[in-house]
């Protein structure tokens, strides 16, 4: 493409291109790679439609909330990566620290798959959620407290109400974690539904930020 | 790449730029995984090749199938990002739902694998089908009723016929479903054909909207 | 990306970008598959380095052939591209009828890799070699034969060039094919070379055409 | 894009995008297939939390350097190609040179995986990052070399320093494999440290070239 040959050395080095492409590749295959810890059942037995199912629930449940786990992940990326305009060697390694336990997600999968109340896969599955929640937070604080990586300034209040969320959904990470031994359904409930909550909480934040501005 | 630092944060949140890379990535990879579906034979028996190509059969028919149902969907998939120019946050989640079943096929095929007229198979394989084809009737209706989504304005015929299309789609799924017992072969066969129609409607549909348009 | 938003729907339909994405992707794909083939011995029984690279010998040189395959044909995907500006829907089927024998390299090394001199893998794996080369052709001709799709008009004696090389190579690969019984190891030798001589052709062919033209 | 069909052939030719594309595609898949190498272990037995952790450990670890490694790697792989405007034909094979040595990573890790501190795993994984660095470095020797590849002229300090840099990781990745039998766990230490002081050394030097010309 031309108008990389018209950049200058200094441009191709806090161009985030090359960011964005392996983190889409990631997740693509990540979303992808979830499949394969769904439980191929064996149909030589002749079970019905309903039996398999039945067989394969605890695999199709990891799978389908590892599933919106790296979807809304996706989006939240995609939203964070808007207000970013440039990269430097810290946001990018602290991206890989965000892609690490992304990577580990698909085994945390595998283990919820095993038995989605099992206590050893609950915590090990919501610590990796935490991590995921904790790293993002890095590159917010990073990201928004330095204007010339961004695209625009951001504003205090918005910069806070990100961070502030961010240790909501931990806490809430936290607590999910701890009542696994208690009440596994609603650790589990809690895992599929507070990375949904935190993304609803971006989306207004956003919208509030834009009516402030005055901008469509 | 310059042309990102000078897009606005609100050009930022529309640009269907990622949405199109993780797309194709999901695409590209479960295109590759499909062939991890396929049977490998243990060759220290000495067989020929007409008994391996015989043992390999079933497995290769349902990557064959899950190989042509993919890439249709990428070329449907493609021609319906061809009239979108903006994305909001609803299409990106009418996406994700699309691309859900998708990212199931891979399973779905294993199980057509294991007995390409077994009644569960066949079934579940149907669902994933007809899951693909709805979900882009949700995606088509959204986006076509939106015109600032559009590249162009997109007229009520052939937005019509679009979903139309679908819904007859849909109807031939339910029906290959149905009669999975009675005739697995016809509704295997029906699995590998109804895409291909339906890919040749929108084909017919798209230059017939362009001979109205009076472009070449 | 604000250069998307002002294609015409016209211009979005020819376009070769998500073309490439999606062959990119399952080029990237396939190459990383194939290591999943090679066979990770079991360490526990203390064997020396020697004995271990003799026993991943069989699957290890199934993977270095496979590699260079996948190379070279990315490499010749990329020059045929090079010459192709706009796409329509035949050529983007010509590409998955190519893309197709590619995918299915990874079951075709694991065949090779079970017993690298056993006759049903050699044949097979020749099978998908052969096919990869008269796909390509397929596109070369259909390609160069439509001036609105290329970059720049062709010249026929490049055109003709190019479509005897690929008969020569589906020529070699036949007879690989054939004396896969009588020589397995020659057969071998075959696959690995014949796909490097093609590439060579390739570049002599452009140089010559380049040299023909005038231009550096 | 647009600005595609405005490149003509020659520019093509040496366009680097999908070479970008493909190597972040490679480098996508490597970091996210790595995690098939962590052992699942079968939770049925209700283990602790403590004990789960234990016997994950070797595979865990080898994860982890493994992904720190092809991390690091990806960063060289940019600050590299930061630096080149043009592709030429050797260059897309010295590419894949490099490449090949990668994509054997998850290999090597699996083979790590079965015991963190075994001999054969360690060296058979050493020869990898050995074989990484001296790829690199043929790259940036025939890159550096040939001004009409780069963005701009480089200096023949900087060249000179990457060259030693690269030099030195080769024989202290020789030094960890020649330990590897009598001091196993210093050997694995330095597989993980030496990627990092590469690299760190790899920004010095970038951040004192910056200095020398004056640009921020």
């Amino acid at each position: 493409m031309d108008e990389r040959t018209i950049q200058t050395p200094q441009e191709r080095r806090i161009d985030p291109a090359r960011v964005l492409a392996l983190s889409d590749g990631l997740f693509a295959i990540i979303l992808t790679l979830l499949v394969l810890d769904i439980q191929v059942p064996d149909l030589a037995q002749g079970q019905s439609l309903v039996e398999t199912v039945r067989e394969i629930k605890p695999s199709f449940v990891a799978f389908l909330i590892s599933f919106a786990v790296v979807a809304i992940a996706w989006a939240g990326h995609r939203d964070l990566f808007g207000f970013i305009r440039s990269t430097d060697r810290t946001l990018i390694w602290l991206n890989f620290l965000y892609l690490l336990p992304l990577c580990l997600l698909p085994f945390g999968a595998s283990l919820l798959a095993q038995d989605e109340r099992g206590l050893v896969g609950l915590r090990l599955y919501g610590l990796l959620l935490l991590a995921i929640d904790l790293t993002r937070l890095m590159i917010w604080v990073y990201a928004t407290g330095r204007p010339t990586l961004l695209v625009a300034p951001i504003e205090q209040r918005a910069r806070r109400v990100g961070i502030v969320m961010a240790i909501v959904g931990a806490i809430a990470y936290a607590l999910a974690i701890a009542i696994a031994a208690a009440l596994p359904t609603a650790s589990l409930l809690m895992y599929a539904v507070i990375p949904a909550l935190y993304f609803v909480g971006v989306a207004v934040n956003w919208d509030s930020e834009r009516a402030n501005r005055g901008t469509a």
